[in-house]
């Protein structure tokens, strides 16, 4: 019975598991802004010594951005490498927070005790619940279960740029058997879930040029092409009233669901009103024709998720301004190539820019999305263990979102990837206010120790 | 031969009046930013100490906004009214600035000495062309011409919020036999001209609320609604391929121009292609079947003049916000009435935002178009003197911009009011590094002495 012994000992350990996760959580460790670079550098310092505490060969590794973390510890059994990620998300609007985003706290609230702080549930919180696993696994054992190769990145959000040069130049060092990654959630926060597939990413952020100057709208409103004008009708011209993307050969990729997928999805009565209503939304956008999970999990879409022109301030200004500019970001799905949609996209944008007018572009990374091989028995395993520490059976679901780092493992280490996360709906990950459930924290990390015993069995 | 020694006092005095000029547009009196309140302040307080130097009784009068300045002297003949406003516009993006522009300087460039720096043209340094002429009238014969009253206004940048209940509770002070406002621009920089027709000016400034917090577009994208797509879409609707608005009803008091006036126009011989291509654009934008002239100041128009949403940050933030804001102006013509448009507008906008988004509109005044009647014969000995003055006989022009106060003095003193300005096409007001010519100040200054002589025959 010594699984049960870590568990009791994980249990009796969660304080002080809570407070190390606080202790990571101060470090404004905001990888997509330049100003926060030597924050990350300290998040990974923490991680490094961190692990070397549990008597993992850990090191700080160099990229040309911010660092990875690469620690390595002995074992009979499978290999196994856990990733997770370091850096977060932006914090503004600052004035929507109801707390100093990186001074987190545990809060009693209506539904229990939560961490909050931008972070607690993407990706430390959730990054935390393996290494609390292997700390109380060790402490009850004396060792590690198996072979361990733990690597953090501190680019996640902000694109990943050095990820596939460091995984290509570093393979052998980080190809295993299987690869567990814990940056997903719950299912509707209640179901224990591995997801299997995630859709793709591709980002564009450019700025359209039309007059060399800004102008007096008085002077040249009429005759004087409106940067804003040319963006708005690009943006309003990429989707139809039903909200399909209009791009040449957008959807040739996309494939339909098989049946047996369909009909398992179905099978978890996703409650699409209340998911909508939680965030004031009234009725589900998108392709009518498609159930919301679908819609979700497995279809492709196209949102702005920033824009930006002319006078933004106080009052009023009466210019015709010279730029507009906009990022917009499509979630990938099927074999859908980020570098096909994006000709399809500027060829678009660039046939519907007046005569003179120029484009910018600040290119950013695409990813295709990942389907991973159920077929391969570590993931019946797995299922099992969540299935054993949660009220409800674990389900392999879709996620929307995307989670590069699955598809490298596949294409550049030929390892499959488990995505097992504790996340729920409503943490506010990328929102003003973030948390992590208590419980998410602590039955994550018994739920990782349940696993390493099932994959070590 | 007394109009010639006022004539040459205003060349011997010029540099005195540059340095006059200089001064006041050290004050950053941008009205629209609360953050510079008292520095307009101290704008009206420099114009009323210079008026007073002038033995002109003059006073800063306060408004529920920034101070109007009023002052008067006695005299012989008709009585005139002189308006110009001492407010300026924000100096944003600072980076294109080649200087500070409060900081203003004489500088040599290939087309002569220009006075640069915020408001040189728009419109302190015109204001100051009429001032310097009744500074060098009053050195010249002990007195002024006749009787004049200033009137200074500090918030024309900003809508005139304060102007029209000023005007309605001080008309019996205001009403004079004609009103004098100098705010405006010789016609392609070469021709004197006195503007008869003017745009109205509509504005609107709003945010769109969709989900009640800002959302994962991995976790929302697809069947959350958008906000920015909701903005572009109704944006983008708002005109068609031709540039025509597309509100029932825009066009139902559009009037077409006279025979006269059209003919009177086309002798003007307006060089589009050069004053497009001096600002990077290549074709003219807007209705195909309009002169360029015609479009500038006798159509209506529809421009946004700002757009925000999302993450606008350096980087990329894959977040679905929950609002979308934009500013956006119509300029209006003939009997166009503003309160009509506006509701047009908010009828189009709210049937156009799906269930459960809302709007939020920080509302701004309209002001109707202006139509002077030029049969008043002051017009004729204007055009006489403007034409005595500069190389190129003067001409009866429109202009697309905005100036409310013109319809005032009709509508609540039922005075005509004279637009006489020396701004030239490339002044840049409203954008980075704003300048006046010194030809234009020393000319107008010029000017304005002999109006002032032809009026008081």
């Amino acid at each position: 019975m010594s699984l049960e012994n870590v568990l009791a000992r994980i249990d009796a350990d969660l304080d002080a598991a809570t407070d190390r996760l606080i202790d990571l959580l101060k470090i404004p460790s905001i990888s997509t802004d330049p100003a926060f670079a030597a924050d990350c550098d300290r998040a990974a310092d923490w991680l490094v010594a961190d692990l070397q505490s549990l008597g993992v060969t850990a090191q700080k590794r160099p990229t040309p951005g911010h660092p990875m973390v690469v620690g390595h510890i002995e074992g009979d059994g499978p290999h196994l490498l856990f990733y997770g990620h370091y850096d977060v998300q932006p914090v503004d609007p600052l004035d929507l927070w109801d707390r100093d985003p990186f001074d987190p706290q545990i809060e009693d609230t209506a539904a229990g005790k939560v961490i909050r702080g931008r972070g607690s549930s993407d990706d430390k919180g959730q990054l935390m619940t393996f290494v609390e696993a292997c700390r109380a696994w060790k402490a009850e054992y004396g060792a590690l279960p198996c072979k361990i190769t733990f690597f953090f990145e501190g680019e996640e959000e902000s694109g990943s740029p050095s990820l596939v040069p460091f995984m290509q130049e570093n393979a052998a060092e980080l190809t295993t058997d299987i690869a567990l990654i814990c940056d997903t959630g719950l299912f509707e926060s209640a179901v224990p879930a591995i997801t299997t597939q995630l859709r793709g990413l591709l980002g564009e952020d450019f700025t359209i040029t039309g007059p060399s100057r800004d102008l007096h709208s008085g002077m040249y409103g009429g005759i004087a092409m409106n940067p804003i004008r040319v963006l708005t009708n690009i943006l309003a011209g990429l989707q139809d009233d039903t909200g399909a993307v209009t791009l040449p050969g957008f959807y040739d990729d996309v494939p339909e669901l098989s049946d047996e997928i369909r009909s398992q999805w179905q099978g978890l009565n996703f409650d699409h009103k209340t998911y909508l209503g939680d965030v004031g939304l009234k009725a589900p956008a998108g392709e009518q024709d498609r159930t919301p999970l679908e819609q979700i999990w497995s279809r492709p879409t196209c949102d702005v998720n920033g824009i930006w022109g002319g006078y933004t301030g106080d009052g009023f200004k009466t210019v015709l301004p010279s730029q507009a500019s906009a990022k917009l970001s499509f979630r990938l799905v099927g074999q859908q190539d980020p570098n096909k949609i994006r000709e399809a996209f500027r060829t678009y944008l660039e046939g519907n820019l007046p005569n003179g007018f120029t484009v910018e572009y600040r290119t950013e990374k695409g990813s295709p999305a990942s389907q991973m091989s159920v077929e391969d028995p570590a993931f019946d395993k797995a299922r099992k263990a969540l299935s054993d520490e949660w009220p409800r059976p674990a389900a392999y679901v879709g996620c929307g979102g995307s989670i590069p780092i699955a598809g490298f493992f596949k294409d550049i280490l030929g390892v499959d990837a488990m995505l097992i996360g504790f996340g729920k709906d409503d943490d506010q990950i990328h929102s003003p206010n973030e948390k992590y459930d208590l419980e998410s924290f602590h039955k994550g990390t018994r739920s990782w120790a349940r696993i390493l015993a099932e994959l070590t069995k």
